[in-house]
């Protein structure tokens, strides 16, 4: 960033009067431009007994495997997000059943919502930011060509559970060590402050 | 938003190509400023049979009342973003105990995060941005001079949980109408799809 987005003026990094981070300030009018993570909607979308997974048509990661997820947009919710994303990339509609996984990614200020949801249809065609949409079962999915951390940790609770015969809600960091990711689980709700909930959660 | 942050030559608002958006595009290097929600997170810090509340010295809503919440900085979590904020507005250190809230308000592109906590020390007075904090207990909070409408929808599923003797997890939008604001629940556990708890949710 190197210019004021109001003034046009040339921008410093320094620590604003009464903060405690640098920030981008412009050196004319005083405008802080204020960095914020952001956030990622997708769906774990049921069709049957298998989930619809989409191969990346685009950078980052093109060629690999993704659930239906991206960036929520101003004005819109992040169910919404999750549902739109959906229908972009898998050209699915569905119903949410509700909220699955809250994941941060600290290291490139992000933070990932899934949802659990049910296909009503499928519309044809993928979108064009995926080359292929399939509905895949546990067995058939292409663990080692998975396109982020947050997808291969989503899909291992999503199995885990299903395994077990109940959904839980999941929260916790993902956190880059090397060129892996590892998942550390932060306090979701009682039942996952169970020891053996945590210490299962580690992996 | 006028100028480029990158080049610093004017931006025109048009949808780019392949996107379906409205979006602020630089007529030099083309650079697209994308605007996404932010997410404020905060707390609900129980101190005993009692939880801190800031009156708040700052715009806006200058001298109202409010849970220690704000903006999600980059580089950290969710869950390290509430224990910051109650730690710089209350002054008061914060062990989290669970997520138990999570509020869209898409008419100011905003995502609050609410998490359950017990405080572990206060340390004196309050931050800058506090006039004062006090432990209130329910019948102690005035609610009629709460600042934002995702507190006071918070604090009546808190109570109203407290009572039920169980906390849940709370998912749903924030919608203006006029002057105010209503809750609108949204899927967020198979719990909470029980049509009686949808109806209670709609307050």
């Amino acid at each position: 960033m190197n210019y004021c987005n109001h003034c046009g003026a040339r921008i410093e990094r320094r620590i604003p009067e009464g903060d405690n981070r640098l920030r981008e300030v412009c050196t004319a009018c005083g405008y802080i431009h204020y960095q914020n993570p952001k956030i990622v909607a997708g769906c774990i979308a049921e069709w049957g007994d298998r989930i619809l997974l989409c191969r990346r048509a685009i950078e980052p990661r093109y060629g690999l495997w993704t659930l239906p997820a991206g960036f929520m947009e101003n004005g819109e919710t992040a169910l919404e997000a999750a549902v739109r994303e959906t229908q972009e990339e898998a050209n699915a509609r569905v119903e949410v059943t509700g909220l699955f996984a809250l994941l941060n990614l600290p290291h490139v200020s992000q933070v990932y919502m899934i949802f659990r949801a049910e296909v009503i249809a499928v519309d044809g065609e993928p979108g064009p930011e995926s080359l292929e949409v399939q509905p895949l079962d546990e067995t058939s999915i292409p663990w080692d060509r998975l396109a982020f951390p947050t997808i291969l940790h989503a899909l291992r609770f999503y199995y885990s559970d299903r395994r077990a015969g109940a959904f839980g809600f999941h929260m916790g960091d993902i956190i880059k060590n090397g060129d892996g990711a590892s998942f550390v689980a932060r306090r979701a709700s009682p039942e996952e402050l169970a020891p053996g909930a945590i210490a299962s959660a580690h992996r």
